[in-house]
């Protein structure tokens, strides 16, 4: 249902100043939505269920989206040329679609707590590094992600995007609270693997080696400070990336990639 | 030397309009500087060499750069409040310290050419990709970086500040051409490893653990395309990492994380 607005109408409320973070995410939980950016994205999140709120599109999205759009007949389009929406949102719409979408429920931990190779993340507040570590894990064949109460939102738009979508398409939820996280996945049947530098960790390539089949989670902290103390110690194992020394430790993201491949299952080879 | 400035003083021309890359890439390469963000990469990027031109800083990191300063008694350092260095850049400078700093000269391609294990770029034109590859390169121990003649600068704000300074502590430089790299590469004794999902492409891990010893060349290209016909049909190798079916290939960035891990030197365990 295509509707005429300017660059003040209320009904865009869903769409201001999508650069200034602490805004939208009190913005975005209040009112229950994300903001899916670029015509690939829209697609994944309807596809994935995510019921749409409102469109905002310049004219020449239209076509491409246009079966998108025709489930959805009730739902408002708002179609406007790039300058306005650059004045709503406050910067220039590179892809030129937004769409604001249902949040909708996460899945129950029961459901991540079934499955066989999950990430757990703790404390992980890039939204950034949230959404590249979700991509690497749904392209490497892992099944779901655990998220600690403090990581950062995986459906805020910038990590939706960095993502490509992967945050629809992986199963994800977040962990009840942060002490009692790895006793529920020891309790769940999973072998913990803790990703860190301490000094009683053991190359990953050997942690790899003898996990052959079985349930595994791989525990990745913030970088800085990494893993807590806490979560390291639960673990069943605990495992470091071979590093040069003098260099600084590697991206969240890096390490993430690296793990969920070396962890990864494999076939007979 | 402390320079007392207005915001609009032309002697912060180096500083203009940090956001907008197309001008920033102009003004750059014609003055032969590039800007490094935050007190821990000016510090990496003085002590790998580079001269600066000055410093742009809020009052209170004046002295944690003191040492720093007073190395370079005759450069200008601008001090400013952080409103006024938001006005120049057209950004919050969240670590309130910026330097402008000479390139100097690249590495000879054939000091590049003399190491044993290198990654090479193919037209990778996203500045946080460069910088996220190299990081990762030089943490997994890889010696050097070349970049075909496309590539995003590596000295580029965004780039240096994503490699957390690796682009100091990395020797890099550019391929004289793109066609005759591979050549290049080989006859400098390399073997060459495609990172491609091409149909007769092994897995790297297979490649891993044929290529013990010698000198190893990863090539890589842009993600979206990947790499080309030439690079990965002229490679002596090429190896794909498993990936889920109907998922996107990875991000170079974790791509090129995972290439440097299973490819780097490793001693016997």
């Amino acid at each position: 249902m295509q509707v005429e607005v300017g660059p003040d109408d209320p009904r865009l409320g869903d769409y201001v100043r999508l650069r200034e973070s602490s805004l939208r995410r009190s913005l975005e939980s209040e009112r229950g939505l994300f903001i899916a950016e670029g015509e690939k994205v829209i697609r994944r999140a309807v596809e994935a269920g995510h019921r749409p709120r409102s469109f905002l599109l310049a004219p020449r999205w239209l076509p491409g989206l246009a079966d998108v759009l025709a489930r959805w007949p009730d739902v408002p389009v708002y179609v406007v040329d790039e300058a306005v929406a650059e004045q709503v949102t406050g910067f220039h719409v590179h892809r030129g679609a937004l769409a604001s979408l249902h949040r909708g429920d996460l899945p129950p931990l029961a459901d991540l707590l079934a499955l066989d190779r999950v990430v757990v993340l703790e404390d992980v507040v890039d939204h950034t590094n949230v959404g590249a570590v979700l991509r690497s894990a749904a392209g490497l064949g892992w099944q779901g992600a655990l998220l600690s109460p403090r990581c950062a939102d995986p459906l805020y738009r910038r990590a939706v995007k960095v993502s490509m979508g992967a945050v629809f398409s992986l199963p994800w939820t977040r962990l009840p609270g942060w002490r009692e996280a790895p006793g529920l996945l020891a309790d769940a049947g999973f072998t913990t693997v803790a990703l860190t530098l301490a000094d009683d960790s053991e190359d990953l390539d050997r942690v790899a080696a003898r996990l052959v089949g079985g349930k595994v989670a791989v525990l990745m902290g913030t970088e800085g400070a990494g893993l807590s103390d806490h979560w390291a110690s639960s673990a069943t194992v605990r495992a470091r990336i071979p590093m040069r020394a003098g260099i600084d430790s590697l991206n969240v993201a890096a390490a993430a990639a690296i793990a969920c491949y070396a962890l990864a299952p494999r076939s007979a080879s």
